[in-house]
């Protein structure tokens, strides 16, 4: 048995922070196989890391144990906790970062509060080694989520604004872009019917099913691969065009008549 | 047996299309070993990622599956192909950046035509995840080509630039630069003879050995770590110095007398 | 047997170096895990890799070995090296870069120089790929370290400066910030005695236990998680806010009334 553990952080590739939790994570379960997910979440940013883990959890093996680390309140009373989802299971700090778990059907949620399970003595600014690390290294090892600690039922809700539905009208917004400029957006794909409209910043933008059919200079709109709406430029940054990256106003109607200018 | 899956993308290094890719061809091939070549290629750029796969992807080992995915056609007409050449595998577009494998003699090329081994449906936007990552992992798995898809004999050719010979000169440029400044040519060390002469932009520069016998403050050449010549400046960066990465015009002729100025 | 080998370059995140270490790390020990430790030391910085080994080399499971790479001189006659401490090996070059494990109580070292342990030939831009990794690749396996070399006994010591005690003052100075902003300090937090005090550019700072007991906008002193004092701003950088990362004066006095001001 060699199990997966995926790292999250905002540590930076490269940082000696990722390479102290490899060093825990290895000393623990020597036959742990690490999988780098991402060290570019920027620095304390609850939301990117939402966003990255939106589209990437649940896109690994059973019983991959995710390891996340973006922890603004590292020393605060902010709970460590565990969640067990669709057979995924997930450690890190209660803010929020771990929602797409935590909201899943059935998921379970145990606060980490049992510290034979910690290193000792645990620094108080570096919980991803001494305490998110040792439980992951626990968990993945096989230890029952309910042995390692109490359950909770109020695990914190995520951080990214959520799209409204209005009557025919979708209004969301943009949350992040990816590294070639693509918006990625908070209206869901399923929400959105054959022929419908996108607007962004009031203006219409055509809709693609890809990159390839669009003109190269005109914004248009298009299903991502995550299943979420996504504005882009074909071979430019739409990012760059609209000047910001989040909060760029989004509004889809499933008719027509109603938004055309 | 535990198959070894090399990844280069163009994603960016923590990207969410990365991790995704982890998670197909973990999910597919739960005990493969992932080797993280590059995912740090400029966004669209087939000649970073053509020179990034000369001097790196014949050195794995045996049976190692390249999964290369730069893929600026994405859902147009390009084909996806695999290829196999000196007993290493590749998966990815047909746009020139496998032509490292391609060229080689007896190499076997297939269209990835057989739906069967694609993740259905495939998003038009996502081949990476949906169609080469399926592919590249039943490759690892031991399937062989002819099963994958059509044999065909037209892959596209590089885009790199190809240096040129004229009697006794050769004529090349620059094609990139590396964390060091120093620049990759398209001179083959193997074209130069014992005392050649080399210019850059019409100035000679001086020939070493290493980098340690060099002067400080001089541009010169030496035979890079790849087998090409290279432009270098002792612990600083000779693309600063000529102010450009690609493009620049060498000239080599192994008679001294005909370019001394 | 899946010998663990940790990578420490300054080859820059997906750079060919990198990939080429692989390539021969895997051919010769294909059963390796390999263990991506950090690419991002600046080219050339044997500062920033003796501070980040300092912080990261033993926290690996015994028998780990590490491939370290940041090596100016190569090609020079600087020596080549391996190193075994505390269970743990290094291979790399004898500029310093480890003297973290060359420092250590009964450290073993030799000096890397039997040619039949190397690839032939070796490039003289490149020992990275022709002497280091192969030797790594020997010593990952089992080989012992005085059949790899003759024994020395005066590797080089460490290039980073070394805090300074007198009478009840200890004079040091900021060695490097994390990601965070946080500045890294060469006062080991075994000297300081409770309740000392912290003076930075001659200007006194508290110093608290956590980041968050720290108020928004104030530089303070604290603990780091390496064992050494850093100097931090809540949620901000305080490498930004003093203009500076290296050199930054540190005194810190057992006795306060010697540095109040």
């Amino acid at each position: 048995m060699q199990p997966l553990i995926a790292l999250t952080t905002d540590f930076g590739p490269g940082s000696t922070y990722v390479a102290q939790l490899k060093g825990v994570l290895l000393s623990a379960v020597p036959q742990a196989r690490l999988i780098d997910l991402t060290h570019s979440i920027p620095p304390h940013d609850l939301k990117a890391a939402t966003l990255f883990l939106r589209s990437t959890a649940f896109g690994l093996p059973l019983e991959t144990t995710h390891l996340v680390v973006v922890d603004p309140g590292v020393g605060s009373a902010r709970r460590p906790i565990a969640v067990r989802a669709r057979g995924i299971n997930f450690v890190g700090p209660d803010n929020g970062v771990l929602s797409i778990a935590t909201s899943q059907p059935q998921a379970q949620v145990v606060e980490l509060n049992r510290p034979e399970y910690f290193s000792a003595p645990v620094s108080p600014t570096f919980h991803g080694r001494d305490l998110f690390a040792p439980a992951a290294a626990e968990i993945a090892s096989g230890v029952p989520l309910d042995q390692m600690g109490s359950t909770i039922s109020d695990p914190k809700p995520t951080c990214l604004p959520q799209a409204q539905k209005s009557g025919d009208a979708i209004y969301g917004e943009t949350l992040g872009c990816d590294r070639f400029g693509n918006l990625l957006t908070n209206v869901p794909a399923s929400w959105l019917s054959e022929g419908c409209s996108v607007k962004v910043n009031h203006e219409s933008v055509p809709m693609f099913a890809t990159y390839s059919e669009a003109p190269n200079d005109r914004l248009f709109a298009l299903i991502g691969s995550d299943g979420y709406l996504e504005i882009a430029l074909r071979e430019a940054s739409a990012s760059v065009q609209l000047g910001a990256v989040e909060g760029i106003r989004i509004e889809c109607s499933s008719n027509p008549e109603h938004t055309a200018q």
